[in-house]
Order: structure tokens, then sequence, then C-alpha cells
């Protein structure tokens, strides 16, 4: 199938609501697509909170009431962060079904009692293993983090510099959380203690918004991405059931499956768009692609290869760390990224002659990865 | 496809946490099926309310927890009280992926702070135009009542007959929630007003439990049971944004495409699993999927056509009202109980003679309708 159109709402602290910001991405989509939405013949929604934290359940016949008469099969699907992911590896499983098919991702999570946001994310990780034992996940990304230290010798600046990448390039993406916040490796260095070795400006931020992808079985227009393969696995929900805290054996499955998929190897991607919850997350992420060797990855940001004037640029608009990580549309955003990029739309942040793209989005510690594989045409 | 295999918890208020629930269910449909848990290829797992109430999200992963070494694609699904057939229905989209596919529905709803269950199932109402003004669901089904009432002279009795029947049908099913309350039409009658017109006694009650099938692309035993169709629609999701409340538009387009897609007519259906969440509901459903004129069915019921004896059997299982509304298990059970009676196996309330049933599920007031149509074999 083809991604035949694209939309996305500024990240951050907004002032509009749920059915504001799913509006906003789906219009923007089909405005970008060209057709009109009276031909969209099935919607997959992507969200992970919007219970607890909206008191909204049921969104698929909340966005049904903003498209009167059409009726269409409309689905939600939940995946902790790898919603959005998932929801467009389910509307690819339902090619043969449709013809144009919406995917669709939001989050809104400022506004309300923001102090529970921390207890509302840890309900991604198992209630008995890890939330009553109050291992909350940036305490679960820190373990992993010292574990990748004690074993490859990565240091807090191997991290910082990840982050530090990740603000430059949210620095050339009006749309981004970040967008105006200039950061250097002195306020990172500087930055509280979230959870030893991970500072502040460590974590993924908590942002509203949302993103669209239309998906279609005809290639439309010269700007149309081939998607090439799209791949999940899942995996222990837990860290304490895990044998390693240095890999995620799940996103390590998708991959290799998305790969085969494909037919290219990890050297023949020219762009990824990685899930940063966490620096650590990207360094991990890097190695479970076969990006590099494991351990490698701090090598590769330190020489500079991950920046977008590198040989293998990673998160192009900022990531999660500094785009920002509204759950649900984050895994639709990773996807919003690398097709402007292969249309060659990407602005001041455009990477050179990019003709494969790869999103990885996981759930989690990786209890779930979903891998997506593009082609420019 | 085929559905080869089926299992389910009892329905009820039961000493049973969220993993026990659907380890049991699980377990029990491959038992059924007869094949090994490693032969599964992906999995399709429906719940409404895990997060609020249990503070579980992410529980493909925790699923993944329980199948170590599979590290198969898994996937939750919610649209409100409709999650078990959007499930199914996503399951039938993937076949030509995959060999085997598990779809899996639970809910704990119980055991915890049970005051909030109301508030939150008001969750798959519209938060500005239902909740905000107080329109919990009895209520909201009370108006649907009330104007079905007025329009087609309905009764009161007439709805506790609903109840009646559903009870009787649940005296017959040890699974069921009441199955061993035994109820009459003066107890009916006496019970408390919920939101008039409906009483206790017309209301579907608060459930634990999980549910399980097994879909296979060959088929595999003389007990397979084939599927025919499968059909899904959306509309409006509050109430305020309707024309009429007495009847649902998703479920009339749902079904009717899937009487198109199974070459069948209304006429053809041998029995019928409803989405009785209020008695008012089966009503209503009788007359969405064709199965009487719009103002007919409560003559049906007065006739006895809906009893196990009747011509045109209706929820033989004792429905949302007596078997339980487990609400993520709830569109996987109705399908249990249809394979149940296509492979004769349905005990004390066995249809003489079913050869093809139809499974009607929808979410919040028929925000979402999904309508699967079954054939013995």
């Amino acid at each position: 199938m083809f991604v035949s159109g694209i939309g996305r709402t500024k990240f951050g602290i907004l002032q509009k609501n749920l059915p504001e910001l799913l509006y906003e991405a789906m219009t923007c989509a089909v405005e970008d697509w060209g057709g009109k939405m009276q031909h969209i013949d099935a919607i997959f929604v992507s969200n992970f909170l919007s219970g607890p934290l909206q008191n909204q359940l049921h969104i698929n016949s909340l966005i049904s009431s903003m498209l009167p008469g059409l009726n269409i099969p409309i689905i939600r699907v939940e995946t902790a962060c790898a919603a959005g992911g998932s929801a467009l590896y389910l509307a690819l499983m339902a090619e043969h079904k449709f013809n144009n098919i919406m995917v669709l991702g939001v989050e809104k999570m400022t506004g309300g009692d923001d102090s529970r946001s921390t207890e509302n994310i840890s309900m991604a990780g198992d209630r008995t293993l890890d939330q009553d034992e109050g291992l909350i996940f940036p305490a679960g990304y820190a373990l992993c983090a010292q574990q990748h230290m004690i074993r490859y010798g990565t240091t807090e600046d191997d991290l910082a510099r990840v982050s530090l990448k990740n603000h430059q390039n949210a620095n050339l993406n009006e749309m981004a959380h970040f967008f105006h916040k200039k950061v250097d490796l002195k306020m990172i260095r500087e930055s509280k203690v979230v959870s030893s070795p991970l500072k502040v400006f460590d974590c993924s931020p908590v942002s509203d918004g949302a993103a669209a992808l239309i998906l279609s079985r005809e290639k439309s227009s010269g700007t149309d991405v081939r998607v090439a393969a799209s791949s999940m696995a899942t995996d222990y929900i837990s860290l304490a059931q895990r044998k390693d805290l240095t890999s995620f054996p799940a996103a390590k499955i998708a991959s290799s499956k998305a790969y085969r998929e494909a037919k290219v190897s990890p050297k023949d991607i020219d762009i990824v768009e990685v899930h940063d919850c966490f620096t650590i997350a990207e360094l991990i992420a890097m190695e479970d692609l076969g990006l590099c060797k494991p351990g490698e990855s701090k090598d590769y940001v330190k020489q500079g290869r991950t920046l977008i004037s590198g040989d293998i640029p990673i998160n192009t608009d900022g990531g999660l760390k500094a785009d920002g990580h509204p759950i649900g549309a984050t895994g639709i955003a990773q996807v919003y990224e690398i097709v402007k990029q292969l249309r060659c739309e990407a602005g001041r942040r455009q990477v050179k002659d990019a003709k494969i793209g790869l999103t990885h989005n996981i759930g989690g510690y990786g209890g779930t990865a979903v891998v997506h594989i593009f082609e420019g045409i």
C-alpha cells in the first residue's frame, strides 16, 4: 500500500481538546492527500490514555460523530506507546478490504490532573511486578541505562549527546514541542536527576498532539511513499521477567522480519525514526535494529553519524525527546517525518538522497515493538 | 475462516484477577481446539475498562508474558461494549496473514471501587454531550424505551418478558452470572426503578469474565463452524445527535451488509445473540436486524417466538442480562454460544436444527455495531 496523505498538529502543551486534535490531524491529512473524507473506507485510531485522562473511551464512535452519514468501520487500538505503529500494522492488514484507510493517532495529556501523568503512564507496566513495586518508567529505563553503562562503558555524556542532537533537530521542526527551546550540553548535564543516571533532559515530555496518515491501495501521485514492510512482535511486559536489560527482543524480532519482508538490510536504510522515550532507548533501538553492533551506538552518536548530516540520520524531527510524545500519536508522527523526508519536503532538516526510511515504535519496555519500512517512489 | 476452538470462564463476581481470567479462557479454547498454543500466530484482545478499573493497559504485552518465547503479534482493541465483536472483525480481516488466530475478550469489573462502575461505563458516551449532562447509560436507554413506548405502545411488561426469558435461559447455562437465580414476572415488576421505565431487572449486571475463540484458515474437525459474514458500522456517539431513539442506524447498516455477504436474509437465521445491555436494547436489536418489523418485537416476545422453543430463539445463553456482561468478553461469549448451538453441544438449552446463527454486538447507544453470521458445517 502507499502512504498518500499525511497530517499532524503541533505537539506540545496545547489549548485544544481531544476532538479538536483529532479533527485537525484528519482534515490536514485529507487536504494533503487531495481526496475527500467521503472516500475514506475505514479508520484505525490509536490512543493510550483517553480513558484515565479524558474520561473518554469509545473514541471510534466520537470520530464517527465528526463524519455524518459515513458510518464506516472505525476501530481503536491500544498497545501502550506502540499504539500508533500497531494501528498502521492493522490498517495494512486490511488493504484487501478497503481502498483508502485513515490511520489516526491522538493523545490529550495536559490540562487535567497533570500530577497523575507518571501514574497513568505506569499502566503500560505490569500491575503487580512493576507498578506495585514502584517501578515507574524513568526508573525502569534508568536500570536499562545502568546495565548498558556497566556492560559497554556508556556514559552520561553519551546519553546527553542523544538529547542534544534531538533538541537541535527539533529546532528545525516548527511542529515540535521544543521548537523554540535552545539546549546545550551544559544545560543537559546540569539538569535535575529524575532517576540516576537519567536527568530531565534524558526524558521525553508530556505532550498533546495528533497525527494522521492516509493509505491507498492505488498509487495516486508522485508524492506517494510505498510501504515496503510492516512487522510486529511482543515480549514480556515487565523488566523483572527479562534476562537482559540492554536489548529488547521484540524489537529485534520485528526488525529482522521487516528487513526480510522489504528485502533490504540495515545498511540500506537512509533515515530512521526510533522510539526515544528516554535517551537510553535511542541507543538500545540502534543496536536492536542492527544499525550498529551492541555497544557501538554511543560511538555512532559521538562521531556525529546520526546527525541530519551523518550517514544514518536518526530522529530528524527531534524524536520523542524534543518533537514530543503524545503517546497515541507518536507512532504515526514517526511515519509523517519519514514521508516528509522521502518526499524531499523536510525543509531545513532535509536529509540528502533519502530513499528508504524505517520507523521503530515500542510500548512499555519493548513489550510491544512495531517496525515499518518505507520507500520513496 | 472457521471457528475451530472456543473457551470461556464463568461470568459473575469472581475471585479471579485479570491475568487469571485471560489465562483460563485461553487455555480452555486451546483445549477445545485440540491444537497447541505454539500454533497460534496472532491474538486480538478485546477489553474496555482495564485502564480505569485495573490500572492495567498494554494487556497485549501482559498476554505475551504468559506465552514465553512466542513473541507473536498481539493487539488490544477497544470500541466500548462492541470491543469483542470488533476484535473478531479485525481477526477475520487478517486471515490472509495467519493460519490460526486467537480472539480473546476480558473484563475484570468487580473487586475494586465498585461505586465507580457507572461513571466508568459512562466513558462510552460523549464527554460533553452525555457525561457532563449526567446522562448515564440506564438513563439514556430509558429515553429509548420511553420513545419506543410512545411510538409503538410497548409496555413495561413487554420489557419484563425479555428479562424473564433471558433469566430462564441463564438457568440452563451453568456458566451464567445468574445460573442459580430464580426469577418470575412479579419479582421483575416489583424491582427497584433505576431510570423509569427501566428497573433493576431491565439492566445487565456488572460481571467479571473472559472468553476466547480460535479461528483457523483450514477446517480442522467436524465441530468447526464457518464464518459466513463479518460486518461493522459506526454512528454518532451521543443520543443527543440522533434523530430517532427507537432504532440504531449502525446496527441496521452492519446487519444488511452481513446478510448480503452471507447471502442470507433475516428469515434464514435460526438463532440469534443480541446485545441486551438493557431489555429495551433487545427489542430494538430485533427490529434493527430485520427479524421483525419496527414495533413488532414486543409481539414476538409475547408470543414466545424468541424462546428456545420458539421459531427465532434469542439469547439462549441468557444474554447480557442474565449470562452477564463482562464488557470486553461479551462479544466473544455471544460467538461461543452460537458455536455451542451450531455444534449441538448446548445441552438443556439446545435449539433444534440450528444451522445459521447471528451475533449482534453494539457499543454505547449503537455508536458502534458489529454483526457476524455463522454456519454450521
